[in-house]
């Protein structure tokens, strides 16, 4: 087969104009079984390449074949369908191949990234101490608020390990990555608490409170509570306000998980469901589930760029070249 | 801005025409330091959108000051090209949007992942009991295997957290991500063991025994054996048949990282760099550094896919409805 940019761009062209097409009057694929697949779909790798011809073929039936999970008339939940223009840049974006390690490697992407963290910070309510990221999703951006919530409260685990019992608080309508994050984080899928929550499915705030009090006087220590800004089944929002105050009389992290619900900060009508959130120790959201941006668009936000720093920055001389402390 | 998807493909394909052109005849773009972007390229973000005519010269200008890393005259460590089918792939991915979550909203193309892992699997040397995934890059890949060994040992640390001192070994010439994935996982960067290397670059066999056998008199508890295939600076590839027998002998989980070296499996003249492959625990190599593939293709195999399940399998029965147990 042969490696051609252009006549392989051609070849995109044509099928997706095919798809484009084949979605407006086809709306959903046909159901084939995992068990039919194969007799229906030849995608079993051969030694020998496929001619052209053939290899064009298989492509446009895998193509018609798959779920169409971005089209309108998609309906599951967290899909929103697809916004051409962040579609456009995710396309750029492929060809461009940009690896976002460095200025010297990325140069005026590296800005477009640190303009959008510092936009969306700005709309948040955050000071010029905070700091962003665009993890690879959103369990992604929840596992990292976790371990800036374990190394804040001790910076030695970091370096010698986990030593103590640290107890996580969220609410039993959120996100099952709160658990496995325990669990990777080195904590511990037991120490999280699931706290109650009400027949609208925010967290309880005195259920809360009289967990964190046990806790205390059992010898451990609470050290970080996940609010989620739209929960996955009723899409409702714990409330903001009252957790900062809470997590404040603790010293507990407080991290807004929005990855569903956290695009409200971009509407003048919704915003004031995470009223509150310039307070909040980190938050999250998912512009690929609310603002048609491709998967996946995650984007993580720290109140205190410090922390990003102290559990995530890393020398290595030999691989990076930087353009000076900043960039 | 319009979000009409056939003519910002359009656009796509105009701007990539001349971006490809353009490489040709100027492989680097000029150099722009991150004090001046502002002054030369627009980039800070209205109010209000941009005319179509504005936001298409800006995006052009924006792409051609980027770094041009996917070029064949672009030299620096770990970039490989692109090969123009790989990248077909990518963009047809865009278009599609795929989540790989279920089988039920991604058919077939869990059945293209599920074929590329039993085919590499089976290159391997790996048995039927192996499994696999596509991590978000290589340092996760590092990371998923630092889970497996720490969960394999005690899997209880899922569970109630960290509780005794791990000890990882791997070389002094290895990726910076080992004492990262340390960290995050609960073990501490003070507990990864940095082994000497010969002038090859090749961790030192004895060393690494008389430190394990160290760490064993000290009440310690040896889990992980990272080594390398194909080190960043020198491309060395560590012993593998020499550290299996170790590994076996101290009951040591042995994660061969060959995020850029890895890939000689697929070469008949070079897989003898690896010989012993099929005995390590799990392996893990990037398309995107040798293969042409764009950023990100990671690979990690597991020799027994019961410690995939044992560390990451989740239940959510709220969020995801199977076929059956496979898919």
């Amino acid at each position: 087969m042969n490696n051609n940019i252009l006549e392989d761009l051609e070849l995109f062209n044509e099928i997706i104009k095919e798809f484009l097409n084949e979605e407006k009057t086809t709306p959903a694929s046909k159901f084939i079984s995992p068990e039919n697949i194969m007799k229906e779909i030849d995608l079993k790798l051969d030694k020998h390449p496929l001619d052209n011809e053939k290899y064009k073929k298989l492509l446009k039936q895998l193509i018609n074949s798959t779920p169409k999970s971005s089209s309108k008339h998609f309906f599951n939940q967290l899909y929103g369908g697809r916004h051409s223009k962040a579609v456009l840049g995710d396309l750029l974006a492929v060809i461009l191949n940009t690896s976002m390690a460095t200025f010297k490697i990325a140069g005026p992407q590296v800005i477009v990234e640190k303009t959008i963290l510092e936009t969306i910070s700005n709309l948040v309510g955050y000071s010029n101490e905070s700091g962003g990221t665009f993890p690879t999703g959103g369990s992604m951006s929840n596992f990292m608020s976790v371990v800036m919530a374990r190394d804040k409260i001790d910076l030695s685990i970091n370096k010698r390990g986990m030593s103590k019992t640290l107890i996580a608080y969220t609410s039993d309508c959120s996100h099952y990555s709160i658990a496995k994050n325990a669990s990777f984080a080195g904590i511990g899928r037991e120490n999280v608490r699931y706290i109650l929550s009400n027949n609208r499915g925010q967290i309880d705030i005195i259920s809360l409170e009289k967990e964190i009090k046990k806790d205390i006087d059992r010898g451990l220590t609470p050290f970080y509570l996940n609010a989620t800004a739209g929960t996955t089944v009723l899409g409702a929002f714990d409330p903001v306000k009252k957790l900062v105050n809470i997590c404040k009389r603790y010293k507990i992290w407080l991290h807004l998980d929005g990855a569903f619900g956290g695009s409200v900060i971009f509407s003048k009508n919704l915003k004031n469901l995470v009223e509150g959130i310039e307070n909040v120790d980190s938050f999250c959201f998912n512009a690929h589930k609310t603002l048609g941006a491709p998967l996946s668009t995650s984007v993580l936000l720290v109140k205190k760029k410090k922390y990003l720093y102290k559990s995530f920055d890393n020398d290595a001389q030999y691989l990076y070249q930087t353009h000076n402390k900043d960039y």
